[in-house]
């Protein structure tokens, strides 16, 4: 029996083919229900799509025209001295370079499933790319909206896809609901950042951590955390393969958010069941950036469950976590950095021990924010070529 | 038998641990001699590196601290209408976003076999990043030589892996073959654009196309050529699986230069054995904009036997190409759209025909070089957040 799509609220049904992503009894955000069958299609990964190999948990079917081969990511050791099994998941190297890519895939099957012949999104940074490219390549009409305080060098990397690009003024928080209360009118399918089809994409990043670490699963891992659309698919994922009797427990997930913009983190603290709108957001990991996580509630219900860890990390933290992420050949944006900061953050605080084995998520490429380069210093000296061997030996 | 090293002019022969990458006899460069038995390992992907699945086609072995997980990269369909058989092999989804992080790894590896403890290269852009990137990562002291002229904001992208950077005052074109003399004095192992051990790593792009095509090998590769290094590599890939009876046939490759820097293109047209300097070079192609590749007479040598074609595109269809590739999903900078611009060329000189197979190589990501967005229109509309739903109706 096909699973429906279900309220994380309150538990109300809706069909497959319900467009509109939130519950209209509760306002929370719906989900697929969960998958609890099925095994790995194992082949080629040079050949297979995320769609082709974990088939059996996903309800739609891919074409190959729409992909551009997202996921698939490596997962590297981190190399830092006493901790043995700390491992990034690079997700700059996917197809927009950032884990985007694999929920908009997923989204846009669903639209073209239901006849939808316009996409859209709400977003500055990689979700835009992202939705504007595979929109592209699908020969959907792909409408970006964007805040209208943005500065030209931040559209033209979307504007490159040619999508509707349209600045929104007004309240950018609001954008969000609006956007799916206009989409529902104007027939475009809003790919916003936490709808089902996203989170069921997510989940593929857990599906390849299972395989690359041989089924022996991670205590932790660690996700930057903004609208909790990823850190939804990510643990949803492990559910299934858990539920599915592929994997033998399900790690602790923690939501990592940067402390200049830290809704979930704040109302977990504070023991609330509501996060609550941050006010004058400010951090360097504009990304994450997001002062009202449309699925806050929901990754504050689901941690509660699965015993997950909450933590903020500050601006400083995540610029040396950046730094220390480039020493070990990973160049990431900020909001990125933050999963590593936040590891450090809880081995000093004893809550990840030595022998722990632990999943930091990085999530997008450092290409994408370069004016953090700024923070870092950067040190260069110079020489004539005449002089190059005598410099050379200097500078050893 | 191991293979030896043979220099590609004069066919002298040099032991596997000689670490200087051209003839003493000639100048002309050295290369691995063909292998040409053996098998592709196959394993999970997910779980292996390009070394270890085609383990037979290399002569060294990686230890696992050093590979960030090169390569692997996807190959798509570029979807453009009658030509139904063309690919696009997007090297951008590498480590560091171009196809250098192949050659890098091959590269350091060979200078750690050899007890080297320094490496450097002379690059401003792509093989700038990825030698400081790997360099880092294997705990290796990093020399990047770059110009004298180069403006801050390209530097930072390379310094914050934290390589020793040195801008170098004098014929920039004259720092390829002084940084291999001193680097022989300073004991610093230059990995620099055609060295040896870099064209074995870019064999792997063509041992993935075998497999991404089943092994019905494609009729043309058109090859982004700067140094010639890349090229080689790719060519060499196909010989050694066709020595070797993998594939039955070897591509026709295409040297696709920029007009503005054309010497290889130049020197076929002719019908010269060696390549002459470009005094004045200028194109928007600047990742490939080498006035005097050092394995140019190399590549006419090899083109010439098997068969390959010499092209070169404008900058107006150097953009026009980096626009449509945007318009399928994929973003690169302008000297990749370079291949897509020659086959646009070839095309309409009847060169390649309706059925031909073709893979163009993207070399690298759009994010490498943002300004080149400048040579794009930008469109965008405004509106309030209050008449967004009209707004949409009339932009659609």
């Amino acid at each position: 029996m096909k699973p429906k799509l279900i309220c994380t609220g309150c538990n109300r049904k809706y069909p497959l083919t319900e467009s509109f992503p939130r519950c209209r009894n509760c306002n929370e955000p719906l989900e697929v229900e969960l998958i609890t069958r099925g095994e790995i299609n194992k082949g080629n990964i040079l050949k297979q799509t995320i769609l082709e190999r974990y088939k059996d948990f996903f309800v739609l079917e891919e074409s190959s025209s729409e992909t551009l081969h997202e996921g698939f990511t490596p997962l590297v050791k981190l190399n830092i001295p006493d901790y043995r099994s700390v491992y990034i998941k690079n997700e700059t190297q996917n197809p927009t370079w950032s884990f985007k890519d694999r929920g908009t895939i997923v989204g846009l099957l669903h639209a073209i499933s239901l006849g939808y012949t316009k996409i859209g999104t709400v977003s500055t940074g990689n979700m835009a790319v992202s939705v504007a490219a595979y929109g592209a390549r699908a020969k959907l009409k792909t409408f970006i909206l964007v805040g209208s305080q943005i500065p030209d060098e931040k559209l033209a990397p979307v504007a490159i896809y040619n999508p509707v690009l349209v600045k929104v003024s007004g309240d950018y928080g609001e954008l969000y609901f609006k956007s799916l209360e206009v989409g529902q009118e104007a027939k475009i399918y809003f790919l916003n950042s936490d709808v089902p089809f996203r989170i069921e994409g997510y989940k593929s990043i857990s599906f390849e951590i299972c395989e690359q670490l041989n089924f022996d699963v991670p205590d932790f891992v660690i996700v930057p955390t903004s609208s909790g659309g990823n850190l939804r698919g990510i643990l949803k994922g492990f559910i299934e393969f858990n539920k599915a009797g592929i994997i033998e427990k399900i790690p602790r997930i923690v939501c990592a958010q940067a402390k200049g913009c830290s809704p979930i983190v704040n109302a977990y603290i504070s023991s609330k069941d509501k996060i609550e709108r941050i006010k004058t957001p400010h951090t360097i990991a504009h990304a994450i950036e997001n002062p009202l996580p449309p699925s806050g509630n929901e990754v504050l219900r689901k941690l509660r469950k699965y015993r997950g860890l909450f933590v903020w990390v500050t601006d400083p933290e995540i610029i040396e976590a950046q730094s220390l992420l480039a020493k070990k050949g990973i160049f990431c944006q900020p909001a990125s950095a933050v999963s590593v900061a936040a590891l450090k953050r809880l081995i000093k605080e004893g809550k990840i021990l030595r022998n722990d084995k632990v999943v930091c998520i990085i999530t997008g490429s450092g290409l994408k924010y370069t004016r953090a380069l700024e923070h870092h210093k950067l040190h260069f000296s110079e020489c004539s070529i005449d002089n190059l061997s005598r410099h050379l030996r200097k500078m050893d």
